[in-house]
């Protein structure tokens, strides 16, 4: 018992050990940034900065103003620098009650408090259709399923990168999804997004024609939130693969529980080896516009699944909640692993002004994130 | 002054007439089917009943469990047939809020109260996707936006109607559109669901090779409903006519707002003038999915939508919050006197079961629909 003691004592520390050291390097980089600005003069950054985005809608700077219907958010009542301007990170999952959560879970990783008296506003509460929180640095979105919703926020969240003037954001998608050949629980990193004909491509109709987009996702991120992943600690298994993006649950991704099926069990398993043949690892139901639209924009991107069955073994998903609860974290795990190492430990990192609007949020231990979109970050600073 | 008051007063009991007849009529109804039940011995009737639904997978009889996992009901848990098979008319829109409201509403609409202490609840929380409220004989549902979200809603609303063995039951989906060259504010009642290359079929992908399925309406169905407009006293227009159902909110719709727009304001002018010379009288983004899942399963469907703006005239949504809130309500209107007619006046109505097992829950005036999943219409009344 005494050893047990000492133990968590000695983890208890160290913990806290890791925690002060967080907060003492943004300290450092906020006491820097505020000794330049005082000798710069505060607004000439800001002033100076704009978007990094690309191949976006040329009309979109005569939009006066830009109405987010989908985000219940406008141009001329947000001040949309000012509240959205310190964006590096925007990660988006199906459902509003699993992103709220992720956003209480990174704001705890990333070092950041808000006031006890307060908590997370979903700032598009007025939009009905999405849930959005800010912590610091980090947007979190509900995305409800398949292409067209996720590319309805994705076309907003876009536009508030461009008037907020964010540079190099990093957009990712956390969800669940349906392994192939792969054990229930393990985290799939999409390195391709592809339809059901196995092409790379997001099709949109315009003006009743067919046009193409290219599905692809950044190679380098992917790879960097693998390396978040601990085989010698983590319970389970993160890989990269290709994911196959269907535009429907049932018919669209051979099950034979669905209300319709006209295809036999043989036909399936045929279909299913097919897919693991050619490396798919798991399929669910956004990424292909997901990665169509931030790849048309510029925008890093990464999409990350766990898998909560092996379609090998059937459809139905028998799993218990609270299993499912654990497994859905493992997503989150990792992207606020990454986050956390972005933000804080980038060997890369200097006094530059690029990591240090959010970091000034997260050092100031405050209502940064709160969801109060009238203020920016330096002005909750304690 | 006091001639006014003497009209509101003529005016609150004509309502209340009216609310008693519904309520008499309703109860008269629960009386014969209970002497009639002493009569014939109680289970009977539900045990000869099967689902009229057609065309469904033939496995579904062998799914035991049958898990709805976006529902968060299963049929090990949930006694289906005694839970909903009184379901006659199920309600979708696009969001939660406005489906709880849409369930108030009806519920005032048929007479049907609920404890002043109790509350509706949503009987699909644990699925986290989708909210569902069941009023006596009304499911009411949200869908999220585009058609894969509605196609999963589809396919575990059609899968609980056949374990249910609800006898044929009307879909509609209450909605908001963009307007071609109508008034905004105006009903549009569908007469048929089309893609954007005018094509009236709604396309899946399985087993990666593409199947259509037409995406036809009932007629009769948006012809009943249209009657329910009264020219002379409702202060819009109620037309019907072709829907387009798109896959995205800004580019498959022709829009100059979205983050990126790869074509020119004339292009845009030319696409939506041609919709409109093929009788298209407004867009949305889930008629496909909704007429073609409903049809195979053979069940009468309509799509009732608001325009909430004519897009010939521009693209962003700058309506007042209020005045979207009152049009919204349009097709809520005309659906919830559709369903009470259809309940209460319908000259074809007699002793026969079909229309009664849901009037005794209107008859009861308590809990029927309070969702209380593990309880029957019949064993709330009071």
């Amino acid at each position: 018992m005494p050893k047990s003691n000492g133990n968590d004592c000695t983890c208890r520390l160290a913990n806290e050990v890791g925690q002060l050291k967080v907060i003492v390097n943004a300290q450092s980089r906020t006491l820097a940034k505020l000794v330049r600005q005082m000798k710069e003069g505060c607004k000439k950054d800001e002033e100076a900065k704009e978007s990094t985005l690309c191949g976006l809608n040329p009309c979109l700077k005569c939009l006066q103003p830009d109405i987010l219907y989908h985000l219940g958010l406008s141009t001329d009542t947000t001040d949309f620098p000012k509240v959205f301007g310190d964006v590096r990170f925007v990660c988006m999952g199906g459902t509003p009650g699993r992103m709220e959560n992720f956003a209480y879970y990174v704001m705890q990783e990333i070092g950041l408090k808000i006031n006890a008296a307060t908590k997370l506003r979903n700032i598009s509460e007025a939009g009905q259709r999405f849930s959005l929180f800010k912590v610091g640095p980090v947007l979190c979105a509900s995305h409800g399923m398949g292409c067209p919703s996720i590319s309805i926020l994705l076309h907003e969240l876009i536009k508030m990168m461009y008037h907020a003037k964010c540079k190099d954001p990093v957009f990712i998608r956390i969800g669940t999804s349906g392994g192939i050949g792969v054990e229930p629980g393990t985290v799939i990193i999409t390195s391709e997004a592809i339809d059901g004909r196995l092409n790379p491509a997001h099709e949109i109709l315009v003006h009743g024609v067919s046009v193409q987009h290219a599905s692809q996702l950044d190679e380098s991120l992917a790879d960097e939130i693998k390396m978040c992943h601990d085989p010698c600690k983590d319970t389970y298994e993160a890989v990269i693969g290709r994911t196959l993006c269907a535009h429907d649950f049932y018919e669209g991704q051979s099950r034979l529980d669905g209300a319709f099926c006209e295809y036999t069990p043989e036909m399936k398993k045929t279909y299913l080896e097919q897919l693991q043949s050619q490396e798919v690892k798991n399929i669910e139901m956004e990424s292909l516009a997901f990665a169509a639209l931030t790849s048309r924009a510029n925008i890093r991107g990464a999409v990350v699944c766990v898998a909560i069955l092996n379609r090998l073994n059937g459809d139905q998903i028998k799993t218990p909640h609270e299993v499912l609860s654990k497994w859905e974290k493992r997503p989150q795990e990792l992207v606020a692993r990454y986050i956390r190492k972005t933000l804080y430990y980038n060997k890369n990192d200097d006094d530059s002004e690029q990591p240090e609007d959010e970091t000034e949020g997260a050092a100031a231990g405050t209502g940064a994130g709160a969801g109060d979109t009238q203020k920016a970050p330096a002005e909750e600073a304690e």
